[in-house]
C-alpha cells in the first residue's frame, strides 16, 4: 500500500516511523515527490496539496491529520473518495484537558486575579463552589462528550447542548433550536465544541449571547467561524460577556492587527487546545488504511450532507 | 457549650448558623462581646483576639478556621490547652484544583502564550505530554497527599517528598534530607504543600533551586515563609526558574511596592488556593467541640513539638 502526505503543520519525519512500525509494507511519499499518482491508494494530509488531489485515480480513501475537515477544500477534493476525520486518544485527552483548564480559570476568578495583580492590588475573594459554577457544552460528540463527562466529574453542574439528543451521566442536555435558549440561560461558562457545519457557522452570535447570564464567559476550542466577532466585542463591551478564552479564529495566524490580540478581556492562544501526536493516532490511521484497502467504511468517516 | 469567635477574615453570620444547625445548644460570642470570660468552653479563631485567649479560665479547645497555625502567635495563647488545625473536604478539593490548574497551566504552556499574546505573535507549539512533564509535590500530608493523587490520576509524571517515608499509588516517593536532591533533579513542576515548621521555614531558597532542572516553575500555595523571596528573584534572572505562581507572601497582603507584582514571570493570586466553607467545617468543627467537652483528642490536632 502506498500514500501520498502533506501537511503545512506535521512534520512527515515523525509521522512516517510512527505508521511504519504498526505496518511495515506501507509506503509514504510526501507531496511534491510523487513518483507516480496512478500507485497511490490512499492520501494523509492535513491541508491538500495545490493539486486537490484529482490527478490521483486509485485513491480510494483520503485521511485528515485533524478532527476536523473545515481546513480542505471539499469541492477542489476528488468527489466519491471517501473522507475521513481523525479522532485519537491523544486529541480527546488534550481538549478535556483544555476545557478543565478553562473552567478552572473561570470559576476559581485566575482573570479577575491577573487583573488585580497588573494595579498591584490585594483583593481577596472566595470563588463560586463548582457545584453552583453551571458550565454549558455545545456539541456532545467525541470532544464535547468527553469534555462534559470530565467536568461533572470535577464537580461542575455541567449542560450540554447538541443537534440530536444524548445522554451523558450527571450532565443536563438540551437539543436542537427549541433547546438553545434553556441551555443558554443556565450557562455561566459556554464552552463550543461543535463541529462547523452550515447549521452551526456563526452561531457564537449576539442572540445567542443575549441568552447568558449577565457576565458570562466564552470559551472556543472549536472552529473560528462559530463565533461572530463584532458581536463578541459588543457582548464584551456591554458585560453581557465578561471574559473569552478563544483558541480559534476566522482567519489563522490571527493577523497582527486583530483587536483581540490587545483586548484586556480576551485570551488568545495559537488553535492549541488540541492536537493529534503521531504515536497517539497510528493505530486509529492504520486501522484506516486497512479497512480503505477492503472497501470498508472508514473510522470517523465524514457524511457530507451532515458536514462532519 | 459556649464558644468564642474571631476572625479578620470569616463572617460569623455565615458560620454560626451552620454550626447551630448541627449543634442547636451552641452558643456563640463574636470577640469583643464576651459576657463572662469563664463560661467560654472552647475558642473557633482564625485570628487572635488582642487578649491573646489568656482571660478564658475553662478554655477546652483553641480551633482555627485555617488548615495552618501560623496565623497565630502561639506564645500569647494559654498553655496546655489543645489546639487544633481545621482540615475539611472543600479545603482539600479547593487545593487539589489549585494544583491541578497549575501543572495544567505550565504544561500546557499558557504563559508563554500570554507572552506571545502581549506581543501580537502566533507562536504554535505542542506542549510536552503529561506523561513527560515531572511535578513534585512537597508534602504528602492532607493536602499535599490528594494534590499528588489527582495529579497522578490526570496523567502527570508524579514524584512527592516528605518528612518521614510515604507510599502513595504512582507517585516516586522520597524522604527526608538525603532525598531532597533526586527529587529536586526530576521535578519539572514543583509545589510547595509543606506545613511552615522550624525545618522548612525557606526551605525554598537557593540551594533547593540550583538543584531543579534548568527552566523549572515553582507552584507555592502552602505558607509565605517557605520562600526565600531574594533567592527567586535570582532564580528567575539566571533562567533556573523560568515562571512561578505564588499564592502566600511572608507578608500578606503583599505590600503595594512589592517587586512581585509587577514581575512579568510571577503570578500572584492573594491567598486563594484553598479555603474553609462553613457549609463544609461545619460537621469537621462540631466533631471536635464534642471532642473537647468530652477532654477526647481533637481531630488534626496540632503536635507543638513537630509544629503541625
Amino acid at each position: 500500500m502506498k500514500i501520498i502526505f502533506n501537511s503545512n503543520l506535521d512534520d512527515p519525519a515523525e509521522w512516517i516511523p510512527e505508521l511504519k512500525a504498526r505496518m511495515p509494507e506501507l509506503e509514504v511519499e510526501v507531496w511534491p515527490d510523487i513518483a507516480d499518482p496512478r500507485a497511490i491508494d490512499a492520501a494523509l494530509i492535513w491541508t491538500q496539496p495545490p493539486d486537490g488531489l484529482k490527478g490521483y485515480p486509485n485513491l480510494k480513501a483520503i485521511l485528515s491529520l485533524g478532527a476536523g475537515i473545515n481546513q480542505l477544500d471539499l469541492a477542489s477534493l476528488p468527489q466519491g473518495v471517501p473522507l475521513a476525520r481523525l479522532i485519537d486518544p491523544a486529541l480527546t485527552e488534550a481538549m478535556k484537558d483544555f476545557c478543565l483548564y478553562a473552567a478552572l480559570r473561570y470559576q476559581r476568578q485566575f482573570d479577575d486575579h491577573a487583573a488585580a495583580q497588573a494595579q498591584r492590588k490585594w483583593i481577596y475573594r472566595q470563588p463560586r463552589a463548582k457545584a453552583q459554577t453551571r458550565v454549558g457544552v455545545m456539541g456532545l460528540g467525541e470532544l464535547g462528550g468527553a469534555a462534559a463527562r470530565a467536568l461533572a466529574d470535577l464537580g461542575f453542574a455541567v449542560r450540554g447542548w447538541a443537534r440530536t439528543s444524548k445522554s451523558i451521566d450527571r450532565v443536563r442536555c438540551f437539543t436542537g433550536a427549541e433547546g438553545l435558549e434553556p441551555f443558554a440561560r443556565e450557562t455561566d461558562i459556554l464552552i463550543c465544541l461543535l463541529p462547523l457545519t452550515a447549521a452551526t457557522r456563526g452561531i457564537l452570535n449576539k442572540t445567542l449571547f443575549r441568552m447568558l447570564p449577565t457576565g458570562a464567559r466564552l470559551v472556543n476550542p472549536g472552529r473560528g467561524a462559530h463565533l461572530i466577532e463584532a458581536d463578541l466585542l459588543a457582548a464584551l463591551e456591554t458585560g453581557r460577556i465578561a471574559h473569552a478564552m478563544l483558541d480559534v479564529f476566522s482567519q489563522e495566524p490571527l493577523p497582527p492587527e486583530h483587536p483581540f490580540w490587545s483586548h484586556p478581556k480576551i485570551v488568545v492562544t495559537p488553535h492549541v487546545a488540541s492536537f493529534c501526536t503521531a504515536v497517539s493516532a497510528a493505530p486509529v490511521l492504520v486501522e484506516n488504511f486497512h479497512r480503505a484497502m477492503a472497501g470498508r467504511p472508514l473510522l470517523n468517516q465524514v457524511d457530507l450532507d451532515r458536514g462532519y
